[in-house]
């Protein structure tokens, strides 16, 4: 008799988002008339840069035909790709990484929440509380969380980092020995980030304890303030303990798209075993690949039309991050983010819950954001407003919001 | 200090299509003037039909514009697709499927290694052998398998089902109880297929023992005898036995263009738990959807002109199966598949192993098939060939294989 997987069953209710849309599906049934402004998934708004949409039709023309149709792709990605986000993500920065420490996948999401899988299921992990809900519940499908106790909202095996306005919305380092380390830095939800100094005393904790670190630095585009690392890998010793991950979704709108990639150093080991052979079994059998088209569409982002193209956007958004950050202080609100990343997080007002905030703001504003708890334990009493929505809709939602 | 899964070191040597390529590589470069002719890797060769490219480009221009872009897409699919296949896979079949037991992904490559994930790991799997490795390579990482026995090319803790000419290469229902089997018809690399009686029998067995069928019908499409299942579904009960996985691939060229879909019907429970559910759950964590363009595309092959047009290619590439399957009859060959599936298997002259006639076939006909042992110990002493080389390619290699 077949059995399954019960680490699912622990995970409680359902995900973030899928609770949200519910929510919002509900109360659009009850009140047809309001119009609903959605700041709350983190989903671009804007539609692919002309650059890509150009890239996009050529490589559609190349499958259409017989002598430039191309079929599965490489495991690990074209060569095309993996050899320019060397030179524009790495090289530029002064960092060497090679095309074959670079994977190419569909997306973030995926390689943060498959990631876990090469790692032993006894490894303990440690992530920012709050944060990106994906690197637990990946973890507690694996079985390497413990359970889960309602009351404070937390995991019995897995060591939480509070990041909040005692900390200043960064990590300390844990006092307990972690194996894994989530870092997300511009970190989602809360915007926050760390400086190069800051971000170096990880990397020679995770060498000296000899635990790995994974870095998801999806938002690295949005970074505006000097000194604050853009890859992990400006900081020394960052390739023998640390795991980059990567989006095209957020700085180039690929939300819908999907492209992503990661990058494991082959100096990166557990013992003899290098972490990027793993990886690259885990592609070559799990993974067929990411589509031509869209890895044509990816290098295309890298072109000087896509750059420049790309860039107007970042700034659209950042635009709305600012009307955002600054529509709330002046109503009273105490806010962070919004200054390196799309991601604004404030405080939420007379002692509500976060929950209680969001019915609040989506009865009151018609406004849909994200509850901070909603992203772990110590989000609770905060609440994320995205910068990804139209200016003339963020413009909307913060004279609501400053009206209430 | 971070410890790997050790199950990923388990793995014996590389996976077999890269040791092909490498060996094809070398080959190559010792050779540069011989002309190889590959009829190895499934790989389709014909450009995408002229009704999916259409739906590509209108896609592409969609993601252009403010009013029409595509951010995330359903985690489990967009409706209008899930609607398209469940009337043109299912209805027509006499089946009745919901679209919310249609999850659209990037291919039934994943979907194939990632099923296992809502299984308990100390579930036993059963495979037919030979078969497509990623039913047990991503089994072994999950450490589901015990141990391998090089001697034997088997695991400890797998449930093999030769295929064989002394089983007619169908499997037997097997004597120790399974909690998972793996079924693939039309099978790959065998090419054959069973019938629905046959299958029926698999049917009433799972549900009579509790197991759970995965059900893999990735080349339904080449299926042209009747009485030969083109859905497990056919089969009555199936329902609350039976996940299936379906492809692009194979039907539609999606080879490098990644879509495919697998059925959970909500009857399939263990105990009060949906396995639905919890491949719902997977999907909403793990994965961001398949992008816009390629459901687009997927779409389109449901239509009118798609449908023509990639019965087309179907009829082409079983063109080629007929030039294989008769050619290696006629020059003495013991063949079998190439019927009712686009692969042709035949047993190795002169008592060579599987490698030496890959090697032998290479050296002296500069043509690359697949070695059988690669899908598992029943598979030595067979051989794979291709029926997705071009026309042109398929008849010299038959003459070159004739003249030997």
């Amino acid at each position: 008799m077949f059995k399954i997987n019960e680490n699912y069953l622990k995970l409680p209710g359902s995900y973030l988002f899928s609770t949200i849309g519910k929510k919002v599906r509900e109360f659009t049934e009850a009140n047809p008339d309001k119009k609903i402004i959605r700041l709350g998934i983190g989903d671009v708004t804007l539609p692919l840069a002309p650059a890509v949409i150009d890239a996009l039709h050529i490589a559609v023309e190349e499958m259409a035909r017989k002598d430039t149709f191309k079929g599965y792709a490489p495991d690990l990605g074209y060569d095309f790709l993996r050899q320019t986000i060397t030179e524009n993500d790495y090289r530029t920065r002064g960092v060497t990484i090679a095309t074959d420490e670079i994977f190419v996948s569909d997306g973030a999401k995926s390689d943060s929440a498959n990631i876990q899988e090469i790692f032993d299921v006894n490894n303990k992990i440690a992530v920012c509380d709050p944060v990106y809900p994906v690197y637990v519940d990946s973890n507690v499908m694996a079985g390497r969380t413990g359970e889960y106790i309602p009351e404070i909202g937390k995991w019995t095996n897995v060591i939480y980092m509070p990041c909040t306005k005692e900390t200043n919305f960064a990590p300390e380092l844990p006092k307990e020995q972690p194996d894994i380390i989530y870092l997300c830095f511009p970190n989602n939800p809360t915007g926050s980030t760390i400086t190069k100094d800051e971000l170096q005393k990880w990397v020679d904790y995770a060498n000296k304890v000899g635990a790995v670190i994974i870095y998801d630095a999806a938002y690295e585009a949005y970074i505006s303030e000097e000194n604050v690392p853009h890859t992990i890998y400006e900081c020394e010793g960052a390739k023998t303990c640390a795991i980059e991950i990567r989006s095209f979704s957020k700085n180039a709108g690929f939300t819908g798209t999907r492209l992503g990639y990661t990058v494991v150093p082959k100096e990166l080991k557990s013992g003899d075993v290098m972490l990027n052979s793993l990886w690259a079994r885990r592609h070559g059998t799990k993974f067929n690949g990411a589509p031509y088209i869209t890895q044509a569409a990816g290098a295309a982002v890298y072109s000087e039309a896509g750059k420049k193209q790309t860039m107007e956007q970042i700034a659209y958004y950042m635009k709305n991050a600012t009307i955002i950050r600054e529509g709330l202080l002046s109503a009273g609100y105490t806010v962070s983010g919004g200054v390196n990343a799309p991601y604004i997080w404030l405080e939420t007002p007379k002692g509500m819950t976060s929950w209680q905030f969001f019915d609040y703001l989506l009865e009151k504003a018609n406004v849909v954001g994200t509850p901070g708890s909603g992203f772990g334990p110590s989000g609770e009493g905060y609440f994320r407003l995205t910068a990804f929505g139209t200016y003339e809709n963020t413009l909307e939602a913060i004279e609501r919001i400053k009206k209430l």
